[in-house]
């Protein structure tokens, strides 16, 4: 995945509204006036963050006359989730030391206890 | 993942250069100095973006005096491909369509190959 578009897709990412129009659409598409209206937004700001999906590549547009439904494209998320697949090791490690950090804190507590058992 | 860390972490990704520095923490922690030397950038530019790095929790500051090397924090990198996880269904059947649509083209070329043949 480029560059350009990767900035674009976690930049789309970044906002509520946009993650929540998404989540919408892997519904099933939507007419722009059926995403505004659970929303407390106005039509102009829901077209605003549409605009950002679209130019991400994360959503396109029917040509069905007057409606253009709204579709989910998620293709370009994969190449997001790639991104971040380079570092699952990281996170697993950290939660590795996590572990191993309970598991210690475990032994101690377990110490602890047979100590005030014996007392 | 609280919705607002999710929010700063797809921000923080949004950006070459601080994608760039967290690979560059990924082979180990770094001074400022460090991350500096091998781009084009100042030092205050690298630091603004150091910030939002750890704003998103994505790097933590060592205390030791003056150097404060810079570390991977890799955990809310997982919030994020959690949530890029509910959609890969999405990106594979995706896939799965291509994977379809080539299958019929290559039946329709081969028709076409052994129509050839016969003539």
């Amino acid at each position: 995945m480029p560059v350009e578009q990767l900035n674009l897709v976690f930049a789309a990412l970044a906002d509520p509204t946009r993650r929540a129009i998404l989540a919408r659409l892997a519904e099933g598409e939507a007419t722009v006036n059926e995403l505004v209206e659970p929303s407390d937004l106005s039509q102009p700001t829901i077209s605003k963050h549409l605009k950002v999906l679209e130019r991400a590549g994360l959503v396109s547009r029917g040509r069905a006359a007057q409606f253009r439904p709204v579709r989910l494209n998620a293709a370009p998320l994969e190449g997001a989730a790639q991104w971040l697949g380079d570092y699952q090791r990281f996170w697993a490690e950290s939660l590795e030391r996590l572990d191993v950090y309970v598991k210690e804190l475990k032994r101690k507590e377990g110490r602890h206890g047979s100590r005030r058992t014996r007392r």
